[in-house]
């Protein structure tokens, strides 16, 4: 392929489902990471902390898996397993079959084209901050990883099944997986692309993470940084679940994003609100945590429910209230317009979408069986 | 979960993203199965000869997996393999937390609830008459399958890509690749599910194959033949790729579906037009090969070529230059309506889709490079 290289590839259309080209692009995030952050070591994760009994025996026990359905969601990660066995290996093949063009641009949308063609809903690129490599992974041994530049694959956990859900009940866990498991094809087979151009590649997902993915997701534009804690994409909500390709191929870096969420999550807290446990904080300002600007947030309290609810399996009773959660369409991409462009409604949607019940479970819709208890 | 069932589990509301339940159900399918049908030996498929060389040496030693997008995405199989071998092995951990119910139509909904979770595009189910069990496998060992039941699994090769596409350039392998893998993740989940629900289950996709897949995609009513003898499914073309489990658990079959695609296909022509190697008829009735009838069709043109295409890896321009081939939108769903209702106007419909050259590659959307040549 020769210059002048296709419409699609110099950023004439947009890449994906989403119109992301069309958010307001900002230098900085719009919580500030203002430092100096502490390399976080992956035993102190609170699925971690869990295992080693930190948060008492029934949640040091009980696995998400036990739920069929998220037992056979889960159980495709023991294919993601042997692809990441082959894939880590030393490079295999190198067969740059191509001149590969040296605009960054142009490669880094083309890196982008393949994740969306493998089902992505959304792709973003930024450089890796040293301080988001762990320090030790969950067995306990030193982390290194020098590759300058990230692919983060979102996956959508679908509407449809957190149309039919609290949030809190037992699909909860298998959405989780259903998100993890696929994002994390998609990045392999991300990955195994970028080696057989000669580079290095290689993916971090939920069984396997060398980097911590929330900052890299903010860097690259996914979203916004909510009052959970968590990345918000305004056309997702908190509804998603990412893997990231790590590499040395050199990628144009997208630029983090603002379409005012952090006006709306001061007034909504919706989540803090609807938070089985009260892990979520209702305080009109945020604090500093590890040199992070964020709500307080107990990670103890979450996870510690999210492996002993007693009603579901799992939890995310945040993702499925906040107002962010809609299907796609037309009404609700006007009503995102006039939170980017009016943020002085912010109140009034809030207040409308308690009227329409988006916060209730659809249980018409609810395909899978609750255990007898 | 007690009864009553939820509306989506008792037939209330569609499944899935496209209208499926809408199309006209027929007890047999619209091209007849007249019989008697021998059982197929797998070592007799287009590859396999090819693989012995008896299509020549290009074809013998050329794989798809040169190209390095369609080998990246291939790379994934090694995955898919591993979910296999742990699959196959005897029935593990059933544990049925919940009494399932009786009625197999509720069943069938909840399990094809799962396929379309996992993202599949269309679900379906049929019984499997022993004529789709191949005799013997590729290796030459006996194939025997005492399963009743088949879950089809169907999953959309992308139309952003194949619009971008000529249909028998560098990206066709991908494009199979693509969602010959994504059907097998999916069908993976399905039977595991099955499995923890203490039925036996098996997954059949493009690496491990016991039953035939075109006719069983034919009685679940996935679609209807085509003039080059593959299933087309009126909201996709014939742009999908299919995976199966096959099970003992008890469930509805669905029925073949009559959307008008035999009138269409006798006045169309075009794939036969645009074939690039001649393999599809132009004939303007069926005969018989096998006990099924079906337009002729050279599968020897079709294998060779899409081994050597010297311009590209692979080949699907049939499936590119099928009307059928079209984004899902109302106005092509309106034309979908009247060629079902008015097939007077089928002439007319096929002359429209050249005016607005569907049949081109728009090769400003071309995100893949081409090699040097």
């Amino acid at each position: 392929m020769k210059e002048p290289y296709p419409k699609i590839l110099t950023g004439a259309y947009p890449l994906g489902p989403y119109p992301m080209e069309k958010l307001r692009q900002v230098n900085e995030p719009t919580t500030a990471i203002v430092g100096p952050i502490e390399r976080f070591d992956e035993r102190e994760h609170g699925f971690n902390r869990a295992a080693r009994g930190d948060y008492g025996s029934r949640a040091q026990h009980r696995s998400s898996r036990g739920y069929p359905v998220s037992g056979a969601v889960a159980s495709n990660y023991a294919g993601l397993a042997a692809m990441g066995e082959r894939a880590h290996a030393a490079i295999e093949e190198t067969m740059p079959p191509y001149p590969l063009p040296e605009d960054p641009g142009i490669l880094t949308r083309h890196v982008k084209s393949l994740g969306y063609f493998m089902g992505a809903d959304v792709v973003g690129t930024c450089r890796i901050p040293r301080y988001t490599i762990y320090s030790h992974d969950s067995a306990g041994n030193p982390v290194e990883n020098d590759h300058p530049n990230a692919v983060t694959i979102v996956v959508d956990q679908g509407y449809a099944t957190m149309d039919a859900s609290s949030g809190d009940d037992w699909i909860s866990s298998a959405q989780s997986h259903r998100a993890y498991t696929t994002s994390a094809f998609i990045a392999f087979a991300v990955a195994a692309y970028i080696r057989k151009l000669g580079y290095a590649a290689r993916v971090h997902y939920s069984e396997d993470y060398q980097l911590v993915l929330p900052p890299l997701l903010l860097l690259a534009g996914v979203g916004e940084i909510a009052r959970n804690g968590i990345v918000l994409n305004p056309f997702l909500g908190l509804r998603f679940k990412a893997a990231v390709v790590s590499t040395d191929m050199p990628l144009e870096a997208d630029k983090p994003v603002d379409f005012g969420l952090q006006d709306f999550c001061r007034k909504c807290k919706k989540c803090a609100v609807e938070c089985p446990v009260q892990a979520i904080s209702y305080d009109d300002e945020m604090s500093v945590y590890n040199g992070y600007q964020r709500y307080p947030f107990s990670a103890e309290r979450c996870t510690r429910f999210r492996l002993t609810n007693p009603h579901g399996s799992f939890c995310g009773r945040c993702i499925k209230v906040c107002p962010w959660n809609k299907p796609a369409g037309w009404t609700h991409d006007l009503v995102r317009w006039m939170i980017q462009h009016a943020p002085v409604l912010n109140g009034f949607f809030v207040r409308t979408d308690d009227l329409f019940g988006y916060d209730k479970a659809n249980r018409d819709r609810q395909w899978w069986f609750d255990p007898s208890e």
